[in-house]
């Protein structure tokens, strides 16, 4: 199985992605906040590349089945239901609902891999529950850091270590034979570098430093704690749902409240 | 002094180079083969972007003063002098010359860097001069990996490894204060991950596979030698030159031979 990686989403065309099993990798926060939302009832997350997709999109449906969600230098956008922070998206506000989801480099790496071959959403919170499913596919697949495009070099160190974690979760049963590129042997470096606290990390990475910086600290606790959501986002015509076989909770149910983890 | 980082060249605008201090690595081979280039005498270098560029500047001069270098799939081009490989340019040959060179990595990112501030050209064959300069200079620059145009990702795990020794040997003196951003980070943990044995890392990389799989096993020895061509290369004007404290030796001087590593 070969394992390819990009660590920048903004110089790779929709159409390199279109036979490609694709994940897309957006730690802080849009991989993380995307998985909350389904695994507590969201209907679908419809990821758009524009503030302007996002109101022609939501028009007509806006505020009754239908909430926009995303950010914008990591606020919530005017005109819009939610920010780009998990906790936001509990059961009572998501549950049954269509989020049209804007954000300024997640929500553009997944509608870019919108006609890829297969698409899913990678965290900290689903990494086991998204390296068994690439084991049992067992086909070549494609790392698609989201990283930060509003920056040079557009490198989220986050979403790399996630990258290297999940390659390392998938090879760490030997079932499967692992073919790495240069990028992502990197990753997996740099997952041995970095993993040993992953809420250290978020807390010194670039972007989680902006977040904290802007309120958002406490957001760093719900994306660094592996495997507390284990649920699979997963593209399904031109929207985000749950795998199918995974059920989701019946109304009623508490659904998923983001766990945290303190270092 | 803060050390940026881009792992690819391609997502980034001529414009937004405009006010950096620039380092070029394409470790594989534009940087190595640039730097013995000038070291043997040879009177510039004059990066360009494509062939048709190539030609259309050498025409007039071609042959005599001017040579034209550079290589498509590490192949030389039809009508070209020379290739990409390091030996080639020796004294006998490149001494006095101007020559316009054209790769498919290196010498574009090369070109989009000639309105920065400074550029200065960067590989393990001359790092520690690299190092010395920088820490003089003492200001903010930024590290511009080549990467590899024609791949998924675009990322050179060999680049990366350069660009982290480089940091890592600026650091080292504990005379200036390093700032370093999410992608500079992750260069220096490279390095400390790949940098015991950079012959295996050479012959191990995507790009080091394919250039032994065409012939040029022999380039990554010279590629490896690290400090065996201390001189620094410079963007002067639009040209790339020794810089100017750095006396070319006279002619009849032996030129240096490139010098290689077996392990």
């Amino acid at each position: 199985m070969k394992i390819d990686l990009s660590f920048t989403s903004s110089s790779l065309e929709e159409l390199q992605l279109r036979s490609k099993n694709i994940v897309v990798i957006d730690v802080l926060r849009a991989s993380t906040t995307v998985t909350v939302a389904l695994a507590n009832g969201a209907r679908e997350v419809i990821p758009v590349g524009s503030i302007e997709s996002a109101v022609k999109i939501s028009g007509p449906l806006f505020g009754e089945m239908t909430l926009r969600g995303g950010e914008r230098n990591g606020r919530m956008i005017e005109g819009f239901n939610l920010g780009n922070s998990p906790p936001e998206y509990t059961e009572a506000t998501v549950r049954g609902k269509s989020i049209i989801y804007c954000t300024t480099n997640g929500s553009v790496a997944m509608f870019k891999s919108r006609f890829a071959r297969s698409l899913i959403i990678g965290s900290f919170v689903n990494l086991g529950a998204v390296a068994k499913y690439l084991g049992e596919k067992n086909e070549d697949f494609m790392i698609l850091c989201a990283g930060r495009l509003n920056t040079i070099g557009q490198f989220s160190l986050e979403d790399a270590v996630c990258a290297g974690m999940m390659i390392q979760r998938l090879g760490s049963d030997g079932a499967v034979a692992l073919e790495l590129t240069d990028a992502s042997r990197a990753a997996v470096a740099l997952y041995k570098s970095y993993g040993r606290s992953l809420l250290k990390l978020l807390k010194t990475c670039e972007h989680g430093q902006f977040l904290t910086e802007i309120g958002f600290g406490e957001d760093l606790k719900v994306c660094a704690a592996v495997d507390s959501v284990p649920v699979l986002p997963q593209l399904s015509g031109t929207v985000i749902k749950l795998r199918k076989d995974e059920q989701r909770p019946e109304p009623g149910d508490t659904g998923i409240a983001p766990k945290t983890v303190d270092s």
